[in-house]
C-alpha cells in the first residue's frame, strides 16, 4: 500500500514542529510523501529533507497552494483523521484494502469540503488530542503494527541498545566502514 | 494500570505545542497525570487543564524542578521512550504487568541517568520521529488498543459522525439538557 499524507493549514510560527513531527512520523512508518497547505515553509521542508537524507528512504514533502486540485486528481482512497469522525478501528479492514491511501490531518479549521471529499472521516479516540499521535496510531495499524526494517541509502542507522546510544553507517552508504553489525 | 508521564526538558518557546500534544494524547489514552521538567510553563499547564475541565476525567499536569527526587521516590516501573532503545514490542508483555508505570519522553538532550534509571529504554521504531507519536502508540498498546469510553465530569462529549461535527453535553454535567444520544 502506498501511503501519502496531506497536512492542512500549516502555519509557520505555530505549527512548524507539529508538522515536522507529522512528517517524521509518516516517514518512520513507511509513508512516501507528505503534501501540505497553508503557509509555504521552506525551513520545515528542509528539516524533513535533511532527516530523510541522513536516515534514508524516499520520503519527500511538497507544498500545495490549495488542496482542491490535488484532491480532485488523487487516485486512491482518502481518509480524514478528525476527533469528530467514526472510530477508526471499525474501518481498518477497509483501509487496508486500499492500494493507494491519502491520510489527511487537519489544522485549526478544516473546510467542510474535506469532510465531504473523504471516503472516511475517522477518529482515533473521540477526544481532542494530537494529529501527530492520531497519525502515528493509524499508520502503525495500517503497517500491521510493524516498522519498516530498512531505509535505502541511509547514512546513519540506529543499533538498538538496552542502555545508551549506538549508531552505525550502513555499508552501502559509502566508503566509511560499518561499525558493528546492524540489528534493525 | 496507573500510567504517569514524565516529559523532560520542556522549553516554552520551542516545545509548547509538542508538550501540550503529549499531555492531550496521554489524557485521551487514559493516563492520569503528566510531570514535566525544563522551563515552568503556566500557559501550557492552563491549556491542558482547560481541556481536562471541558472534556472530563482527572488528568493533571505538574512541574518538577528536576527529575531526580521524583524518580527516586516513584513506586512502579519506568520506561523511557527513545529511538536508541530496544524495540518496544518485545517488552509489551512485561510493561502490561506493571501496576504503576512511568513513561518518560525526552526533550533535546536526555541525561545519562535516565537511561540508567529506566527499567526499559524502548524504541517505537528505530528511526527519529516524534515523542508524541511514540507515546501515542505505546499507550495505545498498553490500553489494549482501546480508548477510554467515558471521562467523568465532562462538559462536552463528541458524538461520532460519518461526516461533520456533533457534540453534546452529557446529562451528568449539569442542568443543560443533553442533545442527542451518546454513542461513545
Amino acid at each position: 500500500m502506498a501511503i501519502t499524507i496531506l497536512r492542512l493549514g500549516h502555519r509557520i510560527f505555530r505549527d512548524q514542529r507539529i508538522t515536522t513531527h507529522c512528517g517524521l512520523t509518516a516517514r518512520a512508518l513507511g509513508a512516501k510523501e507528505m503534501y501540505y497547505t497553508g503557509e509555504h515553509d521552506l525551513g520545515m521542508e528542509q528539516s524533513l529533507e535533511k532527516a530523510a537524507a541522513a536516515w534514508g528512504g524516499h520520503f519527500r514533502v511538497r507544498y500545495l497552494e490549495a488542496p482542491g486540485p490535488f484532491l480532485r486528481t488523487f487516485h486512491g482512497k482518502v481518509v480524514h483523521l478528525t476527533a469528530y469522525g467514526l472510530p477508526f478501528q471499525g474501518k481498518l479492514a477497509q483501509l487496508r484494502r486500499a492500494r493507494s491511501l491519502l491520510v489527511i490531518v487537519g489544522g485549526e479549521k478544516v473546510p467542510p469540503e474535506i469532510y465531504q471529499r473523504a471516503d472516511w472521516n475517522l477518529a482515533v479516540g473521540s477526544q481532542p488530542h494530537s494529529e501527530v499521535a492520531a497519525l502515528g496510531i493509524v499508520l502503525y495499524e495500517l503497517t500491521g503494527r510493524r516498522f519498516p526494517a530498512r531505509f535505502t541509502r541511509a547514512k546513519l542507522r540506529i543499533v538498538p541498545q538496552a542502555r545508551g546510544k549506538r549508531m552505525e553507517q550502513p555499508r552501502s552508504s559509502g566508503p566509511a566502514p560499518a561499525r558493528g553489525k546492524a540489528r534493525l
